[in-house]
């Protein structure tokens, strides 16, 4: 790359730490690809640094020394998280959304690029300090979620599938039990698809009983790998305590009430905005 | 937001535009964001402009005028988009890839962020110039790309099913016949998922003799909807051509043969890398 001003070597510095979170960059690669002095580009990192905090798009974190370098974390400010957040939960509200069994389709919604990126820059913040491997979600609406989480945390993703097709090879499967609904049904993940001892955050887009999510730890024991974390994007809050299957995730929004007569629902920010417990 | 130095005023703006693609950006809403003369706002767009040029990122247009501003269009400069998918073709060729009925697993390499956001890129810099209103896909592999895609090129997804759920409501179903193994499939739409007259680009992982993409565009006409591309990430080259379905698309690799016994395979570089006939 020939060497640039100031103005130009900013917006590349910009560019780069953006399409690559959770990568740790040496100030020696920054250095040479800019044929700078390592000053100048902890100069231009500081100036990075300090928008980038401002605006609540993230974290820089430099490390010091000869293997030192600097990071870029993606995160959310909780005061624009919770502005967004409110927006969505008037969108879930539609009467047109609610369908039968107390569902709500969101389809349409888990389809728009820029809620998507919000929705996984908010995980991507919940989960900011959990040491995870892989990103985990069974097809297919909890896809784009877990995509663009992996995008801003930088980490791949596996599919478990309902099915068991010829185009992944061997597999394992299991029968789980859907908890709202009690009926017995199949996921499967290739065998080649995760590795023992993986630590592994599980996205969905909807949990009730928690039945599928419940199917899908039980399939990380078979390949002896664990959970870090499970987020999901909306929860049924219409459930007894007793009723749902696990404690420990986080939550986006809560649908609290659904009036299958009127077609009215309330849907409330999840547990990811409930203030921190000491 | 409070008025910002030159040098923070590029690394926001920069910033801006590239979570923005495909946005336009009027003059007036970035001197107000930034409290500052649209004269100087000009003046970084054209460094933004042409660091993004110079490096491969793709165009900053800026439009003259009371109605003008700017938008950003990701593309991938052909040198780039052909070292990367020179690297992908060697990752497909690895034996332990090949499955049973000359299919190639792929499914680890579609869970990676990287590789997606290449993919999105290429995809978008070569229906960049489409009017294109929604990407589809089909469950379940083919839809890290179209999200990939969208992201790029700022569309919503939707993504046709191969059954029917009954958190969707009412859909449309057809049959249709997978071209090289001749079975006959079920696919499904939500009814809400598309509007009429929408222009449609299909994305899809891996196309035979293209018979589940021929599907999607039957179901596009039941929607009374417009094909407006196909983008395929790998074609298989083995069919002559009369098996094959369909002949306008754009295939980033093709698998030009498969030795089952000896599970190798060989991948190249697909016709989106063709010189431009005129």
């Amino acid at each position: 790359m020939k060497k640039l001003k100031r103005s130009a070597r900013l917006v590349e510095m910009t560019q780069y730490l953006l399409t690559r979170p959770h990568t740790l960059i040496s100030l020696t690669a920054f250095a040479d690809r800019y044929q700078s002095a390592k000053s100048s580009i902890s100069e231009d990192l500081a100036i990075i640094k300090e928008v980038f905090e401002e605006e609540g798009l993230g974290e820089l974190h430099t490390l010091a020394g000869a293997a030192g370098g600097v990071k870029y974390t993606p995160k959310m400010a909780d005061a624009e998280a919770l502005s967004i957040m409110n927006g969505i939960c008037r969108q879930l509200e539609q009467p047109e959304r609610v369908l039968a069994g107390g569902y709500l389709y969101m389809t349409d919604m888990l389809g728009q690029p820029g809620l998507l990126a919000d929705v996984g820059r908010m995980f991507a913040t919940a989960f900011a300090n959990a040491e995870i491997d892989v990103i985990m979600t069974v097809e297919t609406k909890g896809i784009p979620l877990a995509y663009a989480t992996a995008a801003c945390m930088n980490l791949p993703v596996v599919i478990v599938r309902r099915d068991n097709k010829v185009t992944e090879g061997s597999a394992v499967s299991i029968n789980y039990v859907s908890g709202s609904n009690k009926r017995i049904q199949t996921m499967s993940l290739a065998r080649r698809a995760l590795k023992e001892g993986a630590r592994v955050l599980i996205v969905d887009d909807f949990m009730k009983a928690g039945g599928t999510i419940q199917g899908m730890m039980d399939l990380l024991y078979e390949f002896n790998a664990k959970v870090a974390g499970v987020g999901v994007f909306v929860e049924s809050g219409e459930l007894d305590t007793e009723e749902r299957l696990l404690e420990d995730y986080v939550s986006l929004a809560k649908l609290t009430a659904v009036d299958m007569k009127t077609k009215q629902t309330t849907v409330v920010p999840g547990n990811y905005f409930n203030p921190i417990e000491n």
